[in-house]
């Protein structure tokens, strides 16, 4: 495509949030990208904008048939004031992905990924520094056309919204309390489950809404077909050590290939750490716990990198996996070295962070 | 609640399109109505105003987590010049079923409701008269909180826009030909197939366009668990006849129960031709098929009332079920005298359509 991404300027600079103000997805800064899609002319007029609302027909097909897909990901700020993204292409590439199976046009991911370091950088100082902060970036692509039948639309925005916070979870690594959901399903092998759009997340609400009622902090969600095998938790993919070995479900077509995930997977192979991903049944891991050889349990994802899970609620069964986290455990060793590539702490042997400037 | 919707008015007008360029879903009248949701209010302000776009901040949840559910119902204009509405209670508490599925607050029934008819009432010049025309009304309600957390919104816009429309399908009783799905699935039990939420129909996107390429009108799903049982088509319930004797899928949590579905039913029972609702295979169906038992297979909805299929394909095998639509089918039969009862041309022991006036 190779096409030159303009830039409109903007005077008004909105004053910035202090660091414990700033929650998740609260704030915007003072620029969006954004990118259009026709027919005629495909995905075209790339552009760095003041951020601003959209002004949308109430037939616009995003708010009747949901087509509608985004990413996530986070620039850090370095102690020497350097400005890091981690594993950017991944998420261009899961983009993509998402594209294809929402009937979405593919983008450029060259374009989409100069747009992501080209907004930043310009946006660096709203990247905070404080511990656990970070700038949160948002690409997302919404379909435009105003029209209610029911067939991919032939208009698409595709823009980008970028959001200091803080760490997602109020006390990072304090472990949470997950719900073993078993009467709710999210996705299924044919769905939708294994990309990021917009439906998957509302149709996840009701239960999460269960959980927290019920006195927990997140749903863990079986397959839909058996209700037996373990997916996924609400934003973040989960990792078992049994018996000194590291387990997470395979990528089966329902559940989401987090970049976390296949972080945290390369990590411990560098490490000699024993990790396979496999098709795990909650009784398998219900066994374990019984037997004294649940050691771990841990969710991956980008908003809160690495959570450890201290009990899981499946049924009658109570799991109490947490015996004090005494920072000695596998998740906090793998939350240590993510976190401290991603802030330019450590090496980066797997060239996982890219610098902009 | 008792609140009086407030009349904003205008003196544009637009043009109104010649009944052979209507479409479906492509021009919209002059107001539209809306209704505002904040945990302050509760839902409030209730008003017709001239039809206008929506001004909304890039981070507003519909965008991200597709928390969206709409409903589909029409106005018609009978010979002597009355508006009628079809059963538009029904639409007005599936809308309430959607909110509770997807984690929306309730709404008023009795102010939607009212909402509609007072809306079409000061669009009728909208309602075109030709044969197979009608007046769509389409409320729907989306999530317009600006906050990228994954929450059930705490703002939401409801809105009723208004299309005349010809027939959804271009040739209203030409029998469509169906391919049934095999990879790709909907709707799975505990999830959300069983309401109007957007992301239900951009997860059916993918099937549909393989679907046309195949050389297909639309889409037959099969249930997600087991890859046998018949759900419904893209838009419509689907309704088999077998040696007699008519049966439609259950309502079993994954297929929406529509209201042409439900009227269908009813008419048959009052007509006393055995109707049954129940759990049937696709291979079931395909042996009554092959001893020329399957005498009729007819979509229902909304959209186009009745649509009979001339041609199921699944994998390998063809069933060609029309023998010439000869007119004497029992779909064209039900075509009749549902569309005479909507258009006021028949009597309606059933009370299913409402007067405007
Ligand atoms: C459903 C779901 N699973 C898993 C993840 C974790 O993916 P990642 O590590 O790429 O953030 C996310 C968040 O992106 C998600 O939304
Ligand atoms: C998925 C689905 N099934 C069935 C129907 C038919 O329902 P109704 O007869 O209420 O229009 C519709 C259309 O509303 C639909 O979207």
């Amino acid at each position: 495509m190779n096409q030159v991404i303009e830039l409109i300027k903007t005077d008004v600079k909105k004053e910035k949030p202090a660091a414990n103000a700033l929650g998740f997805g609260k704030h915007f800064t003072d620029y969006m990208f954004v990118m259009d899609y026709n027919q005629e002319d495909g995905w075209h007029h790339p552009r760095i904008t003041p951020y601003a609302p959209l002004v949308l027909d109430p037939s616009v097909m995003v708010f009747h048939y949901g087509q509608a897909i985004f990413e996530g990901l986070k620039a850090y700020r370095t102690k020497d004031g350097r400005v890091l993204l981690f594993r950017p292409e991944k998420n261009v590439a899961r983009l993509n992905l998402s594209c294809q199976r929402m009937s979405i046009p593919q983008i450029d991911e060259e374009i989409v990924l100069d747009a992501i370091k080209q907004l930043v950088e310009i946006e660096k100082d709203w990247i905070p520094n404080e511990e656990g902060t970070s700038l949160y970036i948002r690409p997302f692509i919404i379909a435009t056309e105003p029209s209610l039948g029911v067939h991919p639309s032939r208009e698409y925005k595709l823009m980008v919204i970028l959001s200091p916070v803080g760490s997602y979870y109020s006390d990072q690594l304090k472990p949470v309390r997950i719900y073993v959901e078993d009467e709710y399903v999210r996705a299924v092998p044919g769905g939708v489950g294994f990309v990021k759009t917009s439906g998957n997340y509302a149709a996840s609400l009701k239960a999460q809404e269960k959980a927290e009622l019920l006195g927990y902090d997140q749903v863990l969600w079986l397959d839909g077909v058996e209700r037996k095998y373990i997916e996924e938790v609400g934003s973040m993919n989960i990792f078992f050590k049994i018996n000194g070995e590291v387990v997470t479900p395979k990528l089966n077509g329902s559940i989401l290939g987090g970049i976390t995930r296949d972080s945290v997977i390369e990590l411990l192979k560098h490490w000699n750490i024993p990790v396979k991903e496999a098709k795990i049944s909650i009784d398998e891991i219900n066994q374990a716990f019984q037997k004294g050889e649940l050691e771990e349990v841990f969710g991956t994802g980008t908003a809160a990198v690495i959570s450890p899970v201290g009990e899981l609620k499946w049924k009658d069964t109570t799991m109490n996996i947490s015996k004090g986290n005494n920072g000695n455990t596998l998740a906090n060793r793998i939350y240590e070295e993510i976190t401290s590539i991603q802030l330019g702490k450590a090496e980066d042997p797997f060239n996982w962070t890219i610098e902009i400037k």
